[in-house]
């Protein structure tokens, strides 16, 4: 039970460590702010946690070994191609939706992880990239999709999805499922009717 | 013909001033480091621009005029909504492909504009976006488009295409043409087959 809570507060002090480098960025962000957002000590927060590196590691993994882990477990799948880069899209756009500050993180405050960190957290994101422009290629090959430049529709998809973080809340008039529902239209079958 | 030479130099400074703020930011930018750039001592800058502010506001406001004028004559035309939003999205690619620093400061570095013109930069934007929104709100109205939700049309088009000022030089093997048309098939006809 004791353990418990101690992990509970090292949940809650991790999701808030999102929600301020998000704000102020990693380097803007200091310990004795997130302590008064998270309503502890900076010195209580050390029983939790090792370090403010610490948690941006933590926070950049999380989200670089959800996305590793979900194209391998798709990559398994006997989908056609069409459904395996819809579960992709889904994946970016729900990550976004249920953990908008530490994707923003990942995106954004990667640059100061401390080496050997810093590259193994590129060599992910580059895996990762990998992984996804060869089911495009394969797609293509396999006469499901467009004959598009795999790089230009990796980058495309990637890139069409990003602005989610930036906008997306309850209240915006659009649900979840629109949200997904309306991007995939749009990336698989186009805006054109 | 003195007076070409002038208006030349002013030229350069403002597009190694785009290139420098989108290397350093515009708050870490020096004009001693861009005097060096474009070979002249800062002092004689001074000669053909007033100020880095001012250097920004060019810049900023060259890019979105850039839209809104385009818009404007897109607008006019009597072309389908279909080859309407396909020629936004071919301005978009144009512009980063030809001028991608100018591009990248106006994304980034418009929150260092000085009021007024901080104030008229956000409504140009806003009423850019407003003006690219209603040309899909029509589309869709008049059968030529897909009924998804107008904001998220626009935004994953908007968010789609910025992509290219981070990746696009020649040598990477695709075309600007290539790139233009790859991107308008995935946007308006769908990556899927």
């Amino acid at each position: 039970m004791a353990k418990k809570t101690k992990s509970n507060k090292r949940q809650i002090i991790l999701e808030e460590a999102a929600k301020l480098f998000k704000a102020r960025g990693f380097s803007g962000a200091s310990m004795r702010e997130l302590g008064a957002q998270v309503g502890m000590e900076a010195a209580s927060m050390y029983n939790h946690i090792s370090s403010k590196d610490e948690l941006l590691d933590h926070i950049c993994f999380h989200v670089s070994d959800t996305y590793i882990s979900q194209l391998a477990e798709i990559e398994r799948t006997e989908d056609s191609y069409v459904e395996k880069i819809k579960a992709l899209i889904r994946l970016h756009i729900r990550l976004m939706v249920e953990d908008g500050a530490a994707v923003s993180v990942a995106n954004n405050d990667w640059k100061y992880l401390s080496e050997p960190r810093l590259t193994e957290f590129k060599k992910a994101r580059k895996d990762y990239e990998k992984g996804f422009a060869a089911l495009i290629e394969q797609g293509i090959a396999a006469g499901e999709l467009q004959p598009v430049n795999v790089s230009v529709a990796l980058f495309t998809i990637l890139s069409a999805v990003r602005w989610v973080e930036l906008w997306y809340r309850p209240g915006r008039g659009v649900t979840a499922e629109e949200l997904e529902e309306n991007i995939i239209t749009m990336l698989l079958s186009g805006l054109k009717k």
